[in-house]
């Protein structure tokens, strides 16, 4: 499909920062959550030294925010996140996996506290608000369920604290890692958190005023010269040597957060109750059968790839790559995958199926070591 | 955005025939639930005239099916339906409004009675899944929520049953409207309905099975040179001129199904029960504030949107374009816009804001009059 372009839609909504993202020689687009989010500007290695070297502006209103309000929000956030919520405190967040019944993920939002009967979960590429809104109508709970307007703004890479502190001042700097402090521009709060999609660090501003985005964005790049700011997005080779996952790439409701190694994030052995707890104590006394592990493979460098490749060992299929980079910085092609346990301990060799041929692989953990 | 291209990623699934739609030419592409739908081949007005005269064959696996099966199926699928589903029955289609408890709209599937306890929900652009799941777990109904791998192939045009019956035999002619028959390819048995989203008549066959998907379109186009079969795909001329409503287009949460003129579709004065209802009678006894209506705009060919362009009288904003599109059979540009109902009536003339200028509008009923 390479070269097809993608056509005009109201479905397919722009967002605030639409006009500067434009304006910025975007190059490459993605659809998530019914939003466009561009995936690169220059070149996806170009964009990779840049994030790690200065400052990036992103526009990703696409992590749009599910909003609970209301007598029952509380209530409804913990059953629908395997991370313990019961603690949760204004001004903190919480990277909490989503799962259904049988433990399969439907998403894995960081979730705000923004008020003790108030949370946004914002979200990776699912309809998350039907799944919430669904809960809280059949179970009949009194809590508003709904997508405001509020759409995050992220500054990430080196840089970006002492970019965002010429902006906000130097209060920007005491907002400790997954907590946000509100801040005000043009008269309006908005809420700016120390949390990003990348391991550059930076910060996410939830803009809760499609109005004030292009303002907010040039109120930013004016400030840009001394930090090289340029505008970015998520780019596919940082996160991957980052060790991040992305929902549907590398996890779908097909997989479960133990597969994904994010048992951390899973309450499971105290009183806290959510969808799928009884699925996942299930799955940890039977134990896996599949985990996600890194792989370093060699051969030609790849490209991104749209349909899974396929392991195997001894002739025999043992699972799936989700995600695949060349990192120059590291001079190697770097991947995750879907492994049968048996063949997914550090240093296993094994065949991977590219679109560009056949590789030797060796397995590593996540995240990489350089 | 205008020549950026879309990205490759695992997350924007392919279909059973993406291979085909490859190399049949496709230039311009949506997402559509997770999924790559091709929007044009040819071109627009190209794509247009060959499926108002010929056949044309469709990628439409975006059209997944959520899938209720179990016990508490009818009753859940009653619930998500403002349409009645009490007397369904197995081989029939209903077009059908799902709403949320404030009346609005979640999506507009067709569901398809494949059983007593099992309905396939045909779903347009939003994770009904969530909804369907959410309900069920809610309220603890013994019922399986899946999206099973059945991924639709459109006939479309009028040549569509001729061509069917090369590959399917004369069966295919008893199809009635919106019903489906089970049809037999490879020693799988496959649903074929007479339905389609365009007014030129057509079918769609439910392949269940995604290994069989390049089998079925080369099995069709092996037969398809008597009725100039061509690759082809929802057109946005012709949708609208058919008066055919898209989801995240025309309609979202924002509006219910009164204010789509949907209201034949919702069963408000008999026992039916089901999500939306009470809110739908309030707004029905209230009077409806809002209505979609048709417009015929003057001036130069207009393109599609991407932003709903504002709709004015003497000074005040009274509505908006939700899609537009030139006809060249009836050398008009025609449109949908949601109306102030003060301006709703047909002979109405209002001034709209395009991205090209500004054009006087004449209110029309829907469908359009050619």
């Amino acid at each position: 499909m390479a070269g097809a372009s993608i056509f005009p839609s109201r479905r397919l909504r722009p967002t605030p920062f639409t006009e500067r993202v434009s304006q910025s020689g975007v190059s490459g687009f993605t659809v998530y959550n019914h939003m466009l989010l561009p995936t690169v500007f220059s070149s996806l290695e170009d964009d990779y030294h840049h994030l790690k070297t200065y400052a990036q502006i992103w526009d990703v209103s696409v992590e749009r925010q599910v909003q609970l309000e209301g007598p029952d929000a509380h209530k409804l956030a913990m059953m629908m996140s395997a991370r313990d919520l019961s603690a949760a405190e204004p001004g903190r967040c919480y990277y909490a996996p989503v799962t259904d019944r049988n433990g399969g993920m439907l998403n894995d939002p960081v979730v705000l506290c923004v008020a003790p009967d108030k949370f946004w979960f914002s979200i990776a590429d699912s309809d998350l608000l039907f799944w919430a809104a669904g809960l809280a109508e059949g179970m009949g709970l009194n809590v508003e369920v709904t997508e405001p307007d509020v759409s995050p703004l992220a500054i990430q890479g080196p840089m970006a604290e002492d970019l965002l502190v010429k902006v906000f001042g130097e209060e920007i700097r005491s907002i400790r890692f997954f907590r946000f402090k509100w801040f005000e521009f043009k008269g309006v709060k908005m809420a700016i958190a120390r949390s990003g999609w990348s391991k550059q660090g930076g910060f996410e501003i939830y803009l809760p005023d499609t109005k004030l985005g292009t303002a907010l964005w040039d109120a930013i790049a004016a400030e840009g010269e001394p930090f090289n700011l340029r505008a970015g997005c998520p780019n596919l080779i940082e996160r991957i040597e980052g060790g991040l996952f992305s929902f549907g790439n590398d996890m779908t409701r097909a997989e479960t957060p133990l597969e994904m190694g994010l048992e951390k994030y899973c309450s499971l052995d105290s009183d806290h109750n959510y969808i799928g707890k009884e699925a996942l104590l299930r799955q940890r006394d039977a134990g896996l059968t599949r985990k996600i592990k890194g792989l370093v493979m060699d051969g030609e460098k790849v490209s991104p790839l749209s349909i899974p490749w396929q392991i195997e060992e001894s002739g025999k299929n043992i699972g799936f790559v989700t995600s695949a980079a060349y990192s120059p910085d590291w001079d190697k092609n770097i991947a995750f995958a879907m492994l049968n346990v048996d063949f997914a301990e550090a240093g296993q060799v094994l065949t991977v199926h590219s679109t560009i041929g056949t590789h030797k692989a060796t397995v590593c953990d996540i995240p990489f070591e350089k």
